[in-house]
């Protein structure tokens, strides 16, 4: 019988969101009539901007051509889009080229998968609360022991990122290979100043420290101050690779597409302590375990970089923002303490009355219908803290915070 | 600096395909004016289906209104296209269940990363020649040594699939855990016949070996003897996953989406000796590194079920193996041995006068400005043949056939 990688049988049994579902699953099954207002999960709810309908289906009448058929296109992403990218960042003065753009299709997947090209005994740390794939692929492939009771894994270097510390995470304590940030934060909805930026840029150069950087919310990004990408701070391109995707600001998370960015002055070290560019590692990996995103798909996401597109996508994200200012203020009137929801479309906040994250989302789900994120489910530093996403419709985010001030 | 992955360095360092694409390109500068005729890669032409392009655009239209429009949908596809491929299936008295699909942006991708799920000490037998994925993947997981001169990796087990065998493999001599089979076979156009496959089903229950199907060229099988699907074979359930990909039946190649069945019956083994459920494991990869396939282009995949679909789709097997026809029969009638090509898109040759397949494929792309595939690029029991695609325009493989009449 096949052996199976038994890493694994480490990860914990209840992912987050299936748990948030078996629960809310089972209180609509007690209360059929109550009108559940869903604010958990990160996913968009807006029509898909109409620049990229128009541009799929456009790529699509092509394909019904013989002259507009196209076949397999190359695993990194077709020229027009990368082109469009890579004008994206240097339009605002940031140095990526075209041929460091890696083309795929979900951020989720990129931060998932890139850990495979590096060497299983690599020290990784990350932020606690955390987004859970960069953690639950390490896990995977085996970089971790066990998890303690706290949820954490044996292995990992867990940095807090908390109230305490204005959720701008310490330097490891100890060296590590690989440090994961996210910014705008997911799910703390803050975002590292330039100056905390820096300060991780020059301490990545001093310890050789990788930091791969998901920036998948960038664009809900208003203050001009903070940085949308770590490329705009010197010396990144020697220790950043950088996520960015279509999911949240044009609408894609059921469409499909990310991009990923690998500089070529990145180098890593092999087993013989020579140096080996991680862009060619990258490179073989996407090109031998993917095999390109979709042609038509591709098309509607160079649309969202046009004039027409951009300006579409700000009126979805100026909405979304919209929402977390409503949710925002209306929790701040009840006085609940809220972090994040101004330059991401998170709102992190403390559970009232010292509740801790579970038991306020039982009370939030039976007393008000609302279903949020336990801020526990994150990681333990998140314990006593909640999510709630700004992405629905104006009337149910209205309707939330009027039952809110009725039940607090 | 991060410790990279070193088993990369291992790999060949030249893929067939870019070294393909290289000769070709240096050719062309040399020979401005040649009319290369092009059938490497096994890359689809035609346009895509006419009621997959419609149900494309459908939902993309669907996906511009707030009641239509879809976020995040399940990992392992919707229900609405893996009841379609569990009706394909049962609709020819094959049991594949509709928890039992897993539907993907592509079986390259799936039939790569599936062995994440298995021991990396895992033992992993392949055929020679081989579609070279299979063999990439898992050297970049540590499951092999380095190369020999014959490119064959140390630690892998090479199961010669060849004229003297009637490319029908033998079974490993030692035990292995995971083989690789490929029928209709990728590249020698071959297929496994069903006292053949049934063999080899038995053969891997009582060694509890567990077999991993490639059959994204099942819908080219004509002969009605011939088995599209392993679960055409009793107790296959119980040791066998099964690719499938809409890339060369349906034209998918640009659009991406394929499926893999995974039943519930198939078991593995933790380290702990205990019995772990594959199904489980895989649900897990596919959930943590995988966000689900495009929604319009799974609706695309779905009409590809309809009897609309089925119908274009026929069409399209038919026009590419007429060309099979005509280029098997333009080079037997020039004396030279083909195999395969009769229920499958490649037609596998002998390269005329004992020369070397790449000596045979500079000779042709010379003499004849026509591309094919070295057969050594698949493995060492390749060399002396080669590859030729039948997925090409029609006057092209006219042509192609007058010009080596010529030649030849």
């Amino acid at each position: 019988m096949a052996k199976i990688n038994s890493n694994y049988g480490k990860l914990q049994a209840g992912y987050l969101f299936p748990e948030i579902g078996r629960r809310v699953n089972e209180f609509s099954q007690t209360n059929p009539d109550a009108k559940v207002i869903r604010l958990g999960i990160g996913d968009v709810v807006l029509p898909l901007p109409e620049a990229c309908r128009d541009a799929i289906k456009s790529a699509v009448d092509e394909m019904g051509t013989i002259e507009g058929f196209r076949g397999y296109g190359p695993e990194q992403g077709y020229d027009f889009l990368r082109n469009a990218i890579s004008k994206d960042y240097t339009d605002r003065n940031i140095d990526v080229r075209v041929d460091e753009i890696f083309v795929s299709d979900g951020s989720k997947c990129d931060s998932g998968n890139i850990q495979e090209i590096f060497s299983a005994d690599s020290t990784i740390a990350v932020t606690d609360p955390v987004y859970p794939v960069y953690v639950d692929t390490n896990v995977m492939a085996g970089r971790t022991g066990k998890s303690d009771t706290d949820g954490q894994y044996d292995g990992l270097v867990y940095l807090p990122t908390v109230e305490a510390n204005n959720y701008e995470p310490s330097f490891p304590k100890t060296p590590t290979d690989i440090v994961y940030l996210c910014s705008p934060n997911n799910p703390t909805g803050t975002v590292l100043s330039k100056e905390k930026l820096k300060a991780w840029v020059d301490y990545a150069k001093e310890t050789n420290t990788l930091i791969l950087f998901d920036a998948a919310y960038a664009d809900f990004i208003s203050n001009p101050d903070l940085p949308k990408s770590i490329y705009e701070i010197e010396g990144a391109r020697e220790v950043a690779i950088e996520f960015r995707s279509l999911s949240k600001n044009a609408g894609f998370t059921g469409t499909r597409c990310a991009y990923t960015i690998v500089p070529k002055e990145l180098m890593g070290k092999n087993d013989q302590g020579e140096d080996v560019s991680i862009h060619a590692l990258w490179n073989r990996r996407h090109c031998t375990k993917f095999n390109g995103v979709s042609y038509p798909i591709q098309r509607g996401a160079e649309a969202s970089f046009t004039p027409e597109g951009k300006a579409q996508i700000q009126e979805l994200i100026n909405y979304y923002m919209e929402n977390a200012k409503i949710i925002k203020a209306g929790l701040n009137a009840l006085g609940i303490d809220t972090f994040g929801g101004e330059n991401a479309p998170y709102i992190w906040l403390k559970a009232p009355q010292n509740k801790g994250s579970w038991e306020f989302f039982d009370w939030l789900l039976e007393t008000c219908q609302i279903v949020g994120t336990p801020g526990a489910g994150f990681g333990s530093a998140g314990e006593g803290y909640f999510r709630i996403s700004s992405f629905a419709i104006r009337e149910n985010v209205l309707e939330a915070v009027e039952r809110m001030k009725k039940a607090i």
